[in-house]
């Protein structure tokens, strides 16, 4: 093949010049896409969608040489997207990013580096250290933190529940859990709350322990664990010869932005030696605002902590953040492999960050969150932060004031749970449920939904998470009124 | 906060605007970068550049409304990169991406879906399942395949050995591992080749399996799998009564490219019950290629694989994909999480990608491909793998015509080792180790090295791997010739 027929690369003085054009189609796409869809999320049954893209996928190759394939499927994803950006797309933690991200994640795909070697990212290696140094202090993490960027929370709560298992179980079974597997001796305990993540017993699971090796405990009504019901299982665990290996607090539930007692946490793990990681994948956004950054008062004690800046932190996915509090503790993760990080290179300044993490090929999510940084300031995000809590105040607010909603409990961050209330209360689930599909269908609103930990019949809550500092108050209580509009129909409809 | 002052999103109509002078910005930025850096890779010690990019991160933060951030420090990571789009960066399996793939990855950013649910993704939902019905073809897999897009090589190898390890485990000890945790009965054992990816190890430790249940079956001398060592390994394995678990065979090598008999290892593998595995993370790349194809033969009847489109696909990192050949297998991942997946709205055809990943949140990056191969169909990617295949030959070729090079085989797909062979046999390693950092510090070429599987010293192999369709074989020539010279500078400065 010649290089006149091979279609351009991205690389280089000429890559510039050759995505020109291509980016110029993507964003006319976009916009047209956008024009089409004519709202938070495409009109219609989910099945004409899935046709329509088949369709789409079916047409013919071209010759690799214009634009056409690149301007239809951009135009066909833009059109059936749920855009975060729009006021009435305000159901997962799914953020809207920053058009200065985006734009600088641009540069990263361009230029295509992999952080598992420095001769394949030589200046990226360098900006992701730095980077997880500004990111550590926020934290409250001493100069012995160490760290990496990860696909998100779940990965990086595998990554402390495995560091958690390899050093707390290592230690009390004198083995290399790494090397030697998991021990036939006491069953290892994991501790968290009734509303964390489920990625803490998809950890579980995955890491070989069981996700049975989780216990449950209990929360209030806010869905804060109760620190007593902490204390109380973690005696119960070493009365039954068990190991309590790992406490896992959440700094910022997803349902409702709770965050458990950090310091009773640390302090009830670190008296039974086991290993504290805080999920701060939602509520770690709050470092960032003035206001918000004393709820999370003892996060600094945790071991390590999951924090995910394509939350709250307006970056587009993926953007999350893993930390220890000691890199010693890092050691079972440590790997040599000849062709990437050979000794006498590392000893000779080229440091590879492989042993970091639990990828081999890593394209470098540092570097959107440098530039964001760099362009706005830990002011500039604080600001979106609070925006964020401003709003979801004011939509619980609107909720407080309708008569046929109800308000599961005041904001702590930016998002809060309600449900509408049918006349028939046994009808209430199919209602609340059957209102979010038809916002749906109609293409007018995206609301979340979910299930309150230990509830019976009756738990569907909806849910709104506000993260569009562009929205305003009275975009929020539009859609709070949407929302009651659309349950007075399904009701009518039932 | 008013709109006003927040800065701009990426989404909607607007957020396409907002985007076009940054893109713009970035682009400049990114020729700028390059031109600086005129070469592949920027020359000077890592500690220098290390030094410039932390002054850079240190400038005082912006008022968010400008892109001087984004100008200055996208000119800094690209001139700060490994360029693998010059013809002199060609040591790893790191790909200069097509720039219409990356142009399609601009619009992901930009629209932000989150594979994790309908409602964060409705058509790239449906996108990613039609892609993988079309990988999974290309695989000759039947209709009952099932997968998903992955980070990569180690997260799909990491993937089939956790279904490995609930499914044969599970079905040996009656357990459901994946609830109950690992067994303390007879030991597990996972069979890979010398020349098998680290990653293989990496994932037996974090399975909670330990990294010594791995078995290292010798490779003969082009590091392919003996299949009457892995004959002999498996009895003697059964014999000490433990359990087969599963058979990873590898289907391009890192290093040398070398692809395991891939029909003799599903044989073995069924005759023991053992699950099959095929790291196809490079050689899946030949499935594009009517020349290279029939190399795979046999790739079909494993239970899962490995492919990797940010290898030979010229994807921006990330495009891994790991598919199953029956979807029932794919059962101990399946979860049902209150708020991304709830059983009603799945049976009102809002189907959720949430049990198929590891990940929770997670960017659609089969969008990029489906763009790829909608330009260029598989016949166009064909044409650049074969480019890349004649470029390796023409590079293997001069090397055996060098009188101070010693090629260590032919090229199988597009990578081959070799070394420089001083007068002083005793120097060799230090010699090649030392004239590969001479080339990076010069910033005139990035070449790999590696080891060889069981050999002793005068191991250190350097290594070519050729991705870049535009190179032409004189370029390549001229590329070994440098590292040639490169050596006798060392040998003579030592």
């Amino acid at each position: 093949m010649t290089a006149a027929v091979a279609p351009p690369l991205s690389g280089g003085v000429s890559g510039a010049a050759a995505l020109k054009p291509l980016v110029r189609t993507v964003l006319e796409a976009l916009a047209e896409g956008a024009a089409r869809r004519d709202g938070p999320i495409p009109a219609g049954p989910p099945q004409e969608l899935f046709a329509l893209v088949a369709r789409a996928l079916a047409e013919p190759a071209g010759n690799g040489l214009d634009d056409d394939a690149l301007r239809r499927l951009t135009a066909l994803v833009a059109a059936g997207s749920a855009d975060p950006s729009d006021p009435a797309c305000a159901a997962h933690l799914h953020c809207p990013p920053l058009a200065v991200a985006v734009a600088a994640d641009l540069a990263i795909s361009a230029l295509n580096p992999s952080q598992d070697s420095w001769d394949q990212a030589p200046a990226t290696t360098a900006l992701e250290t730095l980077v997880l140094d500004q990111v550590a202090e926020l934290v409250g993490y001493p100069s012995t933190a160490a760290g990496v960027f990860t696909s998100g929370g779940t990965e990086s709560n595998l990554m402390g529940l495995m560091l958690a298992r390899d050093r707390v179980l290592g230690r009390a079974t004198g083995r290399r859990i790494e090397r030697d597997g998991l021990p036939a001796g006491p069953r290892a305990r994991i501790f968290a709350s009734a509303a964390a993540h489920f990625s803490v017993r998809r950890a579980a699971a995955l890491l070989g322990l069981g996700e049975d090796t989780v216990v449950t405990v209990p929360v209030d009504r806010d869905l804060r664990m109760e620190p007593d019901e902490l204390a109380v299982a973690l005696r119960e665990c070493v009365r039954r010869g068990e190991l309590p290996m790992a406490v896992v607090a959440t700094a910022g539930t997803t349902d409702t932005g709770a965050i458990d007692p950090l310091n009773a946490c640390a302090d009830l793990a670190a008296e039974h030696g086991a290993w504290t990681h805080v999920d701060a994948a939602y509520g770690g956004g709050a470092l960032l605002s003035d206001r918000l950054a004393p709820l999370l008062a003892g996060l600094e004690r945790a071991d390590s902590v999951s924090l995910d800046w394509h939350k709250l932190g307006w970056q587009p996915v993926a953007a999350g953040v893993f930390l220890v509090r000691k890199a010693e503790t890092y050691a079972s993760l440590a790997r040599r492999a000849a062709y990437l990080n050979p000794a006498d290179d590392e000893d000779a300044g080229y440091s590879s960050l492989l042993g970091l993490s639990l990828r081999t090929t890593r394209r470098p999510d540092a570097f959107k969150i440098a530039v964001t940084l760099a362009a706005l300031g830990r002011e500039g995000l604080g600001r979106l932060v609070d925006a964020c809590h401003d709003l979801a105040c004011a939509g619980a607010a609107a909720v407080r004031a309708h008569p046929r909603l109800e308000l599961h409990g005041d904001p702590v961050l930016t998002a809060f749970l309600f449900r509408y209330l049918p006349a028939d209360a046994a009808l209430a689930d199919r209602v609340n449920a059957g209102l979010r599909r038809r916002l749906l269908r109609e293409g007018h609103a995206v609301v979340g939904r979910t299930e309150l930990p230990g509830e019976g019949p009756g738990r569907v809550r909806l849910k709104l998470t506000l993260l569009n500092p562009h929205t305003t108050a009275t975009e929020v209580e539009q859609l709070v009124h949407l929302v009651a509009g659309a349950g007075a129909a399904e009701e009518a409809a039932l």
